[in-house]
């Protein structure tokens, strides 16, 4: 008889935001006439911008014309987005990294949880806590996190690097041997970020200690401090020990298009093996490219209009976060992040249970924000709202909050 | 230090169609001025139809304003998509099966190679030989099928059922355990179908050994025989044993649109855990969504216009398979399939070797096929053609094999 991966009843509750998906519906059903305002998952809001708008009607059009039509993409993505990339965010910035070392896929999130398969089950998993849910299950689904204890409320073979108000929500390099280091900078969900001389101790750790870096660089568009690397790639020897993932959904709205990148240098060999050319087999085997449609709305991303729309977004959103920021200071929150992230991770009032809060705030002030415990052990008592609603609807939630 | 998934170093060369499209990129840089006709690779070559580019430009539109724009997709699909789903390829065929059984995903391909990973690494599996590449070489990676053996060209872990011109191309049931039983009609590579009476001794089977039939039905539109089931949910038993997959790339096109979904019904319980379960939480957390656009263009197929012209691209395309057998048993081929299938499985002349015709074909008739062996053992001096070409490029190319 068959027999079911039985690491999946390993895995803790259901995923984070389709729980906080449930709970939310339920409080709607029962409260028909009240508002709710989501700044709880990292969703966008506005609009796709003109470029990329045009660019898809362009793009659709291409697909109505036998002349123009295209089938099957490159399983690793149109030359004209892996150069558009390649040029922008690596060229641009002064970093060493080649059109073959990009793999466009349909998103950070699929990059993330499928980048563990190419390593072996036995390898050590590092995480930040509190952390991106995504980076521990999918680790767990393939066996490597041992078993879960309720009381730690942590997987007993991952090694959780706690990120706390003590370190600025930057963790110490860990004590503990770790095969595979993820990070996220700037942070999900603490919305910290970290400095280039930070990640340069990081870099050489794991070039020490033979490990790959898993560097999640989702949220890069929102440094504004000119000393927070953009990319892994600005420190030195990154190259020879770590992989970079990117999303098209944080900067350009593409949360309901699926646009992402993966970055794995030709330079990171470990035991004569390439894990650009395992990845390539990955994608190649298992993955058959991403629409063309949504390759071109990328494309337009860095176009000099799109360049410009982009950051006009960002700058929507960062208002946001700095609304979010004065607002919950004023009322009194210990609060972190949002100034170079779309992240403001805040301390609950009176050492209350990150869901007590969560619960408080969806029956008292109609909002929706994730508690911080859903992260990680590290994450009770904190919790995150994200500067990704309308400017309109991050008033009345700020207003709401502080009137509790 | 770090391990790597070793499981990778067992996979046989490079991705077939990868290799493929190598040799054809090699060929076509040293013979610039001669004309490639490719009935090789899967990929169809008609423009989408008007419903879905009309579909796609109005979502376009959707995304551009504030009002309508839409973010993250829900994880298994839009309501609209699953319902019409449901509707016109389950319950107007009387098939049982309910909308939350169906999951949207970016194709057959990924579904393929993602469905093993909720199964454990303990299962036997098996495969008709020829096999469509991503069965075996997901499997492979994930560590199920033993070392590869040289000699007999197979891995000695897994079950292989051949598929010959004796068996008229179906395989007998296996004599040994099979867990996870994978089987494609229409088929490919060789464009067989198999008889509902038939498959119904396949549920059968599987039911009595508690062995689970992933059923791959892409190519299900292009069946004309009404002894021919479009579906394994129209054998009983089949909601017990059996996940389907689907694909919107061979009926309408969207090679390069990206979209296909599969079923996982609810009755389908193993150890007292439901399938369903295991896949929607695999969704949640490595996927996140088909892009709203291509879920609309999805539903216009639905649309009787959609359908009706749906129907003609069908008809389009089996008109070359039509041409291509007539044209080859004239040339005294001994061919097969393509009357409910776009694929055309054809004999060597002179018992040549699978690739020694590719090479020929390619040099003499600047026509690519695919080699039969790449599909596997039992393809070994077979080769496939596909009806997927224009009217004009399929009549010239039948020209230039019959003048071989």
């Amino acid at each position: 008889m068959v027999k079911l991966n039985e690491n999946y009843q390993k895995l803790q509750g259901s995923y984070l935001f389709s729980q906080i998906a449930k709970k939310v519906n339920a409080y709607a059903a029962q409260n028909p006439d009240r508002t709710i305002i989501r700044l709880g998952i990292g969703d966008v809001t506005r609009p796709l911008t003109h470029s990329v708008i045009s660019a898809l009607h362009s793009a659709v059009d291409e697909m109505a014309d036998e002349k123009t039509f295209r089938g099957y993409a490159p399983d690793l993505g149109y030359d004209f987005l892996r150069h558009a990339v390649c040029e922008n965010d690596y060229r641009a910035r002064g970093c060493n990294i080649y059109e073959d070392e990009i793999f466009i896929s349909d998103g950070a999130k699929p990059d993330s949880g499928n980048i563990q398969e190419i390593f072996d089950d036995d390898n050590v998993v590092g995480v930040c806590d509190p952390v991106y849910p995504v980076y521990v299950d999918s680790n767990v689904m393939a066996g490597r996190c041992g078993d879960f204890d309720e009381k730690t409320g942590r997987y007993d073979r991952i090694v959780y690097m706690p990120c706390t108000a003590e370190n600025g929500f930057v963790p110490e390099l860990p004590q503990k041997r770790c095969d595979i280091i993820y990070l996220c900078f700037p942070n999900n969900p603490t919305g910290a970020v970290i400095r280039k001389e930070e990640l340069q101790k990081w870099v050489d750790h794991a070039n020490a200690n033979g490990s790959v870096i898993i560097f999640d660089a989702a949220y890069e568009a929102y440094i504004k401090d000119p000393g927070v690397p953009h990319s892994i790639y600005e420190c030195s020897g990154a190259r020879e020990c770590a992989i970079e993932l990117h999303s098209f959904s944080k900067n350009a709205g593409f949360t309901g298009l699926r646009l992402g990148y993966a970055v794995v240098p030709k330079d990171l060999v470990r035991d004569g093996v390439s894990l650009n050319s395992l990845w390539a087999r990955r994608h190649a085997t298992k993955y058959n490219g991403a629409p063309y449609i949504v390759q071109r709305a990328g494309e337009a991303v860095y176009s000099e209009a799109g360049k410009a729309e982009i950051r006009a977004l960002v700058d929507y959103y960062m208002e946001n976060a700095a609304v979010i920021l004065s607002g919950l200071k004023k009322a009194g929150y210990t609060v972190s992040g949002g100034t170079d992230s779309p992240y403001i991770w805040l301390k609950t009032p009176d050492d209350m249970s990150s869901w007590k809060f969560f619960d408080q705030l969806l029956e008292n002030a109609g909002v929706v924000g994730t508690p911080g415990v859903g992260f990680g052990a590290c994450g009770e008592g904190y919790f995150r709202l994200t500067a990704f609603g309308s400017h309109e609807n991050t008033a009345k939630a700020v207003e709401r909050i502080c009137a509790l």
